[in-house]
């Protein structure tokens, strides 16, 4: 168990996937122990260490970073949660491809996500999923035509809104400021 | 990997988990593999194979359920899961006390959950959490009131509101018809 | 017409009325030209504007408040907004009861608004609508409990979260951070 | 007033204006007594009922419309409310031009409304506001896109996200089910 207050200990470098949001993954992915899981990229290796903590040492997270100062905080993040043996780092780009096959789930949170789906599509299993994580909307768009395009079938597209409540003895409501918007989920199927 | 389309081969009884929620806890609460987790009650088992599905081999869960028809229906989910080896069923009402110590968490989702807080403050391991679903936002407040009052301190009460989004031809949007509420999710920790 | 972007003229002191919970008063009690409206209390006199804006000068604002230097300030708004004639400021607890009878809508946003449904209910016509303004859940539960005691029809509690969005060449999403909740209103019926 | 519980009495055609979004134009545009309004297209006069309640006897609201059958449609509704003298309809397509001139606000509502924005800068006075009501988040791209391009600032563009909530004695909270979505609003100033 990694709650979210213990999130302080790993460092916080370029794009982050926040407990919102690597939840509605997991919740509606269903990610548990034993998958076999790549990401591209790394980024900080937070959403890294979610994959690792459920997938479990039975499972695998291959994870994919093109840039090295990004792959090193991203490994001593995995280190620091103690999940060295569960992932597997690659300084590769992915739009050269994955190496694996029949994967579970492949996560994808970069730039241009939907220019990877070709090569997600070939290495997940029939039934695995592509997650893609995505601020704009034209994005969803975009990750979903180039999905259908490449043989995938559009599952969901989400957007979660979470808003944290007070309970005082004064009476319960939310929060006045919070985050509004991080990204949208996408989850396209391999038939 | 359990995604959300594969749901219909489990039976649908009493109060159901849905994804969008399960995903909350499991984001926030950080729940992985070789977690141990009590949970009152069972219901349909839904929040029961999320639970079984990080926590794998190595982790267990304790479900709580004082209805033996929901036992049942719960206990058909996690066979049909796959996950019998994860979970011992207990047909009895938690307020006489969980029968486990150094738990990691326990999740309570039923009427009067406040009055499991003693019980669960009791059971759970130092920096354990104790998670409440709750419809009402009056409930919220008597769970983290209660919940102070024995020893936890009020980490977080949160809200998910999740839309699904239609990506076509002709453009981007949420739907317009769906859920607009389930459950507040409060998290208490015991220091 | 007075735009959101014209309100800086406007003085900010204590309570305030912001564009998104004025108009959802405004969209969902059609409030127009000539109605007749009390509200309690003035606080900064922010939505006495929107009422008087929309009442006109064939419609009137009867807005009481208890402290002398929150009606000076609503007054030097009122001022400024050009509406001194559709107003009538009067330093008076409502709680003592309202002066006007068959009133179209009375608006009250203190904090123990429940208290003044009875005198609301004396002062508001046959299908009269009385709205309450409150942060916090229990408050709404008091306010549509004392209500219906009073002989009221609770008609709609409503919460709206505004999101604003960024449209740019690189995409449509909302952005990050921002309010995420200031009041409930709650509309109830006069039968 | 014409509350929304009275809003059974007009008839329902193509689309319709709720009152949670008008409530969001009347908000943030503060829109009021004596504003002169256009609107493209009538639809089934919904907005326009909306708008010549606010606008009074002193305003007025030019409503176009090109297909005939919602034009009728609309007259009616707006018979029905008694704002017959406050709005002056058009059998004409808005993108033929407005034949006003110095109008306070113009709402588009219709398929290409950011077509018909070289039209409308022309047609408001300084500081006037052009509205657009718009379901996909790539149309309001381009409707601040093109607004841009005709010499428009983007003020704001918003989503309302309106909940109903239930107060009863077991407690407070949303309901289940409702809207998740209508349509955007965007706000254009003419600087």
């Amino acid at each position: 168990m990694i709650p979210a207050f213990e999130w302080k200990k790993f460092k916080r470098g370029p794009q982050v996937v926040l407990p919102k949001d690597a939840g509605l993954l997991l919740g509606y992915a269903g990610l548990g122990e034993g998958d076999r899981i790549a990401e591209a990229g790394s980024g900080s290796g937070w959403l890294t260490v979610f994959l690792a903590n459920v997938a479990g040492e039975k499972g695998k997270v291959y994870s994919y970073e093109r840039r090295e100062d990004f792959l090193e905080l991203a490994k001593k993040n995995i280190v620091k949660a103690g999940f060295e043996n569960r992932v597997e780092f690659k300084l590769k780009d992915a739009a050269q491809g994955f190496d694996e096959k029949d994967l579970d789930c492949i996560v994808l949170d970069c730039g241009d996500s939907h220019l990877l789906l070709a090569n997600a599509f070939g290495s997940l299993r029939k039934n695995g999923l592509c997650a893609g994580f995505m601020p704009n909307a034209e994005q969803v768009n975009a990750f979903v035509t180039e999905g259908e395009k490449q043989g995938f079938e559009h599952w969901l597209s989400l957007e979660s809104i979470v808003r944290e409540w007070l309970a005082r003895e004064r009476g319960t409501r939310p929060k006045n400021v919070g985050l509004t918007h991080t990204s949208f989920l996408t989850l396209l199927k391999k038939p």
